[in-house]
């Protein structure tokens, strides 16, 4: 039977990880949910994201998954712990593979993470980095246009450039080797990051990351065959319309669905 | 006694409003409300918003204010009939003024309206201009990267005159000799803006056409004297870093509430 796996962000930017996670397993059955009716996660409570996922874990556990990502950094960051402990399946997030694959890669111990301005100030991925590395010196730049930039399908317009300029800044000055993308939708502004930066800075896509932890839940299923199905809590046109480009292809359809408040 | 006028918004944008109407009036009392804790309001439903909006105008009565200036353009495009019909003080909008001022100043009756993707799919600037002057041709043009813009204080950056080149090009193809603002944030990029369009189109600022509305319900009042007070419902210290450039001056003492759920 074909592995299940279920995939929850707050919107549209988990795409990226589903996109990572189809292109490593491409006979898994994909469950995705993008709760677009409370977007973003960033700015509200503790107690109120940790509402948010229970209610999404559960709508992807009644669709018979077998491993549950939480490819939403807010979410990652506040709900993981407890989600883990509490449901019934293995449940992976984005927070833990990018800080891994970004202490693996870099020699001079100098990495620099990028991400909305939630995400930065919680300070998760610096943790998460100094938990493997100690000795790392991690610098942070909150990129708030970046969101914006990408849904407005901007990657490679001079606006994505010079933002990048700006925001990189401070990062190139402090000698930084390595950047983790701290945000599901940066994968898309990864030739503009990398142009930005030079050759002598590796770039960590968390979604790759990411969809590589998924190998011991679901193991090796050798040819096609996989399927994807999408649920929103509001808007499925916009998320039909901006999320092609998320995801590489057309989504097909989406259903949007009501979570328990 | 001092006229007292409460002003609300989802976010930080209505400083602009207040900084008009202390310009107009400057010897009024003011109570500004930012529901920074729900902001965007644009991503919800109408039920939810006109519940937010009636959670907002009860905590302004309770600060004893004689007139409330609903100076968020969802909300206004959502609850402002109803605050009106139901509250006992004057409610004024945001959208009805900038559409006002909008027909007036415009000779050939093509005009532009910007502003977020909720204000713009909403078509409540279209709906009133067109009230007004049947025959206006009205084009219009979602910006979402403008608020992140003004947030990061980016106005005069080159990314935000790129940005306008962008957005305005199809303003400029059809003709525009006016263009309303049609979100509180953008009076921060009207330089930017007039640069990019250059002399022939003029700007319509609905945080000063709004203020305008106000002088029935708070009349002539000499002299200074007047004193601001601002409430939020989450992340002061954000509020305070960035709404300073928003009313160009200090903030003060900003306090955070909570609003019946």
């Amino acid at each position: 039977m074909q592995p299940a796996i279920g995939v929850f962000d707050s919107g549209i930017g988990g795409l990226t990880v589903l996109r990572a996670i189809r292109h490593l397993f491409p006979a898994a059955r994909l469950v995705y949910l993008g709760d677009t009716a409370r977007v973003p996660y960033g700015t509200k409570s503790p107690t109120t994201v940790l509402r948010y996922a229970h209610q999404a874990a559960t709508f992807l556990l009644g669709r018979k998954v077998d491993v549950l990502v939480v490819a939403c950094n807010t979410a990652s960051a506040v709900a993981l712990d407890e989600l883990a402990s509490e449901l019934p399946i293995p449940v992976v997030g984005v927070i833990e593979p990018g800080a891994q694959a970004a202490v693996q890669a870099s020699v001079t111990r100098r990495i620099g993470v990028i991400g909305t301005e939630g995400t930065i100030q919680s300070g998760a991925y610096e943790r998460s980095i100094r938990l493997l590395a100690p000795d790392a010196a991690v610098s942070t730049v909150a990129c708030p246009l970046f969101v914006p930039i990408t849904e407005a399908g901007w990657a490679d317009h001079q606006v994505a450039h010079l933002s990048a300029a700006e925001y990189l800044a401070p990062l190139q000055a402090a000698g930084i080797d390595t950047l983790v993308l701290g945000c599901t939708h940066y994968p898309l502004l990864q030739s503009t990051l990398a142009k930005c930066l030079g050759p002598k800075v590796g770039l960590v896509d968390s979604a790759l990351a990411t969809a590589r932890t998924l190998h011991p839940y679901v193991g090796v299923v050798s040819g096609g065959g996989g399927s994807a199905e999408f649920f929103v809590t509001d808007a499925p046109q916009r998320f039909c319309r901006i999320g092609g480009g998320f995801l590489g292809m057309e989504l097909g359809n989406v259903q949007q669905v009501v979570l328990e408040n």
